[in-house]
């Protein structure tokens, strides 16, 4: 990926003229790996039309050697991140304006922007890189295509394991070992395994709780590969479904697949939501789809756009969203079905294929 | 748990008229969870000498009130945390100069509560809660614990089935799955598992590097139990050991050994720092120990206090901390020997419970 790297840089840079700052400082380390490729958790990017400046620590010598090549200038600092860069703008006589990422540094770590770092004017930015990282090239698509297979194999090799009186724990246990084995380099987020009226919670968190006989089972899980994220969400019933679970996950499975084969780059995020939604208010659930229908994935799990009632910005193409409706009873149980969907100039692809009927287990 | 918590709440209002405040407003979820209960992932709370209010959004209704009990009053958004929070300070006249977390809100946060929140005063505070934390009561105590429980059983029901041409990705699997096996609730950092020369990176990332016979094995992993952390690193070799593999562990076993028995409360992290740091000079590797000896274990997986070079302050009767010493050979490979343990008045506790002894596997 590393010839990318140029070029996001240079549009960076297009932007700061353009926001009349002599320079950016960087703080989100998701936009640090986007700009430089360095994926280590200790690191500040200072960038501007002349050069590129990345600060460390002393743990990633080797590494930040490895990832970021000649891209950027490489300072490594014993003692504190902050003192590397105060060194490091005083080499640059002609900077005075640097913007700042409002979203991404605490509240602490502006002090010392203004007190330590009171010689240089500061101005808080915002999305300068999240706006560029919503446009997927060719190789981060591929990178979550990868990601995205990962997932889908893993899951079709848990299913055949499951079986009434594991717990939700144990069921994790079998898919994150799965994930592993198929190459996940991480969990983009912490699994959710939840069964029964469980299913029915939104942010579930898996427990302890053992699977049932005919219970509803949603998992909502994700791979990591080069970074990349994806988010994949299956909900089945372990045994026979009754006609009230087979009837409410038909809804969800139509709304999932008129969205994922709807959606458009140019559409508004709200059009988007509303394709799912209308579907599901029409069949008599819309109180019981209380959340979004989507949000962009890449380097992070949520990340530019979203797709919700709420979102009047047009979706980008080369975007990369899930599509996740889902209807909640309360007491009763849930169903969620979810998707990774880049939007390609010629239309909407699915990354995640995997069957989306309705599964019966055992 | 809940019987602790009204004692927490009041220990915090001791410190907020100790430090002139009428009230705190808290972001961090760490402390809002350790206060209240609350374990999910979108809230505001304010403590005031009256009364407690927690902020959050609707999909955390059930939840939130199962956690939080009558501890707090609670108000669900259905829009932005941030306005329920304005309308909530409104109904408390008194309230003037409110003090907020400087480590824990983001700067754009930050300019809400001076553009949108302007009718009050705003107060940087630091580590207000967190040095509550630092003390841990029995419950706590006993939920670490247990997470130290799952994380020895877990490492010892893995061990045999580790062999060479395994990648560490798939170790991982392995253990992780051991972990969700015992119960463990999540993982509470990316698991380590590096192989080889690949140990000599105090930071590694698992890879899918194979493993081969001769190899060192590293792997620095966690568990949580009643939403607190375990952090446990054991080193081992598949297959014999070398000589030179066999005296760089003995060096970090007996400075992990003498460093979990010599640790007490009342001693500066510096200290206690220096109790395995000289062991390890002696022996002639003091340059390849670059890293601090431990830090503080609780809700979140890094805390207070630090066992560092640079920690000038006491260590706390009732903190959990990690010992973990390291000796980091590039090119060649690494050891690390890390446990948990508990500062007891009576002196130290090792709570991971799992043989220092070299193991050599198959």
């Amino acid at each position: 990926m590393s010839d990318r790297r140029p070029a996001r840089i240079a549009a960076l840079v297009d932007g700061l003229s353009a926001a009349h700052l002599d320079g950016l400082l960087l703080t989100g380390l998701s936009n640090i790996r986007y700009l430089t490729g360095f994926s280590g958790s200790s690191a500040l990017l200072v960038v501007t039309p002349r050069d590129v400046v990345l600060i460390t620590d002393f743990r990633y010598q080797t590494q930040v050697a490895a990832e970021v090549g000649d891209l950027a200038r490489v300072a490594i600092e014993s003692s504190s991140l902050w003192t590397g860069l105060w060194q490091q703008l005083a080499t640059h006589p002609a900077l005075m304006v640097i913007g700042f990422e409002t979203a991404h540094i605490q509240h602490r770590d502006f002090q010392r922007l203004i007190e330590a770092g009171a010689r240089w004017q500061w101005r808080p930015t915002l999305d300068l890189v999240e706006t560029l990282r919503e446009r997927k090239d060719d190789d981060e698509i591929d990178a979550i295509r990868a990601a995205a297979g990962v997932a889908t194999r893993a899951l079709g090799n848990t299913l055949p394991q499951i079986k009434a009186g594991l717990s939700e724990l144990e069921v994790a246990g079998i898919l994150e070992k799965a994930l592993r084995d198929e190459g996940s380099e991480g969990f983009p987020f912490p699994s959710i395994v939840a069964s029964g009226e469980r299913s029915a919670l939104p942010h579930a968190r898996t427990s302890a709780r053992q699977i049932a006989k005919g219970d509803l089972l949603l998992m909502d899980f994700g791979a990591e590969v080069g970074g990349y994220c994806s988010d994949l969400t299956r909900t089945v019933v372990v045994g026979k479904a009754s006609e009230e679970q087979r009837a409410t996950y038909e809804v969800v499975r139509l709304a999932n697949e008129r969205a994922a084969r709807g959606v458009r780059a140019g559409m508004t995020g709200r059009d988007a939501d509303a394709i799912a939604r209308q579907y599901i208010e029409r069949a008599g659930y819309g109180d019981l789809f209380g959340h979004s229908l989507g949000h962009g994935i890449g380097l992070e799990v949520h990340e530019a756009p979203r797709l919700a009632r709420t979102a009047e910005g047009a979706l980008g193409e080369g975007a990369v969203v899930t599509i996740e409706p889902g209807v909640y009873r309360p007491g009763w149980g849930g169903v969620r079905i979810e998707d990774d969907v880049v939007l390609a100039a010629d239309g909407p692809q699915t990354l995640t294929q995997f069957p989306r009927e309705l599964i019966e287990l055992g």
